[in-house]
C-alpha cells in the first residue's frame, strides 16, 4: 500500500536568466523578458511529494509536519525574498530556470528521505507555467 | 487510446487521530494537535479517477454521470458531516489518517467498476495537504 | 487615500450547530446534517482586512506581519484543530455557525487596530459557502 | 534529468454530444442534457505537458515561449469561440466528449514535438469534471 | 448586525452576442468572436450574497440551503446546459452578456427573499472576467 | 442599473522596500524580508474593476476587450518583467510596497476611463496579501 503524500509551501524570489559567457544579444535572443539584468521575480509555488508505505503503527507514510519543517529547513529558508542568482550559490553557475530551480530543490531534499521512499518536486512558476521532476 | 477521467467531489467530517492502546503522552507526542480528544474536521476535496478505454460508440471512457453518483453513493453519504472516528465503521479501528481515508476510498469505490479500469484516489485533506492512492 | 489590505489564514475546527433548548427533533428539523451530535468539521479560511490612509514615512496601510501575528494569536491559537462547541468560550453559548464565527473574530480583532482603520472578516465554511461582516 | 514542463492554456467553445446514427431518444438517454440539440459550451482549461531532457546549454527542457505559441495556434485559434460541431472538422464525425477532444488536441501537438519528448494533455471541462491522455 | 452570506454555483450554456436590428458586419465589428453565429459557450461561475441581520434564534441570516435550493430551481434549472439565446425567454430580445444575465438573475432572485434583505450577483463569464451587480 | 466589470490580469516583477534617507539597520527593522538589497519578486496577480451604467445598446458597461488592452498597455508593458524601484519611474522616489503599486495602477488608468465611471484596483502581492483601493 505506497501511498503518495504531498505538501504545498512557496516562497518568493528574484532571478535573471543569461548566461555569462554569451554576449548580451545572445541572452537576450533566447531569454529574452527573463534576460533583463536588473532582475524580475517570482511567488513559486512548490508541491513536495514523498511515495512510500504506510506505517501500520500511525497510519502515516510521513509525519507531514517533518515534511514541513524539511522543506523550510532546506528550501522556504535558502530561497525565499532572495535573488536566487546573486545569493543561492546553486545558481552561481547554473541558470535559475524553473527546470533547474526543481532539480536542485529534489537534491537537497532527497538525502533527508529514507531510501525506500521516492521523491517527487512540483514547481510553479507562475500559476500558468510549471515543472515536475522526479529524478 | 488510455484515457484518464476525474471527477471532483467533498465531504465535511471531524476525525481524531490517536490509538487506543497508547497512552495519552503517546498520542500527544505523535499525533500533536490532530490528537485532539475533542475532535477537529476538514473540507476533505475528492478527486477519483477511472482509466480505461474510450469507447469508440460513445466517446467516453465511463459516463461521468455514473461516476458522480458511485462516489455520492459510496463516500459522500457514508462520510459527509459525520464523525470519522465514531460514525464511519472503517475507521472505529483504524486511524483517520488521510492516507488511510485514501485507502479506504479505493476499496469501496473498486468492486464497483470495470476490472480493466484503473482507479486513482487524490484527497485534500486541508488545500496544503493531500494523498494520492492507486492500488 | 484609503486602502484596504488583506491576509488570507486559516483554520481546521470541529463544531455542531444546535440550541441546548430545543429538542433532538426541532434541532434536526432546523440544522439538519449540521446537528449531528458527534460533530463535523471544517478547513476555516480567513479572509481579513483592514482599511486605512498609507503611512506616507513607510508606504503601508498597516506592516502585514502585524495583521498575520495578530490573527495568528486571537484566532489561530484559539480556534485551529479545536472542537469550537467544547473548547471555545464564546461559543458555549452562542451557535458557532459561520455568520457568528465572524462576528466573534471581528469583536476579537477590532480592539487590537487603530480606531482610524475600519475591518473586514471574511469566512469560508466551505469553498462554497463563505459569509461576510464588517461591523 | 527528464523533466516535465506544463503549460496552461483555455478555450471557450459550444458543443452537443449525439450520435447521428442514433434517434433521439436513444441521444438522450445516453447524453442526457449534454445532448442539447441547440447546443451548450464550457471553458476548457488546457494543461500540455512535455517531458525531456533539460538542455545544459540554456537549462530549458523547452521554451515555453515557443509551447505557448504552438497551443496558441494548434488548439486556441482552432477552437476558441467555435462551435466544436459545426466549425472544427476533427468533430464532424467524432463526438466531442472531453476524451475524444484531449485525443485530438494530442494528434494536433505531438507532429510539432522533438520525437524524444512525450506529451500529455489534459483537459477540464468543467472545474469538477477533467481528462487526461498521454498517448 | 449585518452579515452578508454567500453561495457559490454554477451552469453551463452556450450563447452568442449580436442584435437582430444590426448587419453581420457591425455586430462583427462591435462583439468580435462573440458574435459568432454558431454559438460559443461558458461554465458560469455563480455568487449569490444575500445581506441581512443574523436571526438570534438560529444565528443564520438565512439558511444556505434555502438559498442553494432557490439558485437551483431559478438558475441552474433555467439556465444549465441552455442555449441562453434559443431556449431563455428573457434573452429573446436581451443581448446575453454578463451584464444582462447578471441583471437578470438579480430580478429572478429578489422576488423570492424577505424585503429587508440585500442581494447582490456576481457572475464570472470566464475565470478572467466577470461582472457583479446589486440592483 | 449600474453594474462593476472586471478584468483579471498579471505580472512579475522585482523589487525591494526601502527608504534611502534610512540607515540599512533602519530598513532592515521596518521592512524586514522585504528590505533585500539584492531584490526578490512576486507574481503580481491584478483585478482592475469599472463600474457604469449598462449602455442598453451592446449590452456592455465597457467592451472587455478595451479593459485588457488598456491594463496591457498601461500596466504589464509598464511593470512585467521589470524592477519597479529601478525601471519603473513612479517608484525611483516612492517605495513599491502593495498599497502605492495599486494607487499607481489607479493613478495610470482612471485618465482613460469615462469620467462617470468608477474605477478598483485590487492587486495580490501573494496568494495570501492584497490590497484594494477606489480613489
Amino acid at each position: 500500500m505506497r501511498v503518495k503524500v504531498s505538501r504545498k509551501a512557496h516562497f518568493n524570489a528574484a532571478h535573471r536568466l543569461y548566461r555569462p559567457d554569451w554576449s548580451a544579444a545572445q541572452n537576450q535572443e533566447v531569454f529574452g523578458l527573463c534576460n533583463n539584468p536588473n532582475y524580475h521575480g517570482h511567488n513559486y509555488e512548490l508541491i513536495v511529494s514523498v511515495t512510500g508505505e504506510i506505517d501500520p503503527v500511525t497510519g502515516y507514510v510521513m509525519d507531514m509536519k517533518v515534511l514541513k519543517d524539511l522543506i523550510k529547513s532546506e528550501v522556504e529558508e535558502a530561497f525565499d525574498h532572495k535573488n536566487l542568482n546573486v545569493e543561492v550559490h546553486e545558481f552561481k553557475t547554473l541558470n535559475p530556470t524553473a527546470e533547474n530551480i526543481a532539480v536542485v530543490i529534489f537534491d537537497k531534499l532527497k538525502p533527508h528521505l529514507d531510501a525506500t521512499m521516492d521523491l517527487e518536486v512540483v514547481l510553479y512558476e507562475t500559476p500558468r507555467n510549471y515543472v515536475t521532476y522526479s529524478g
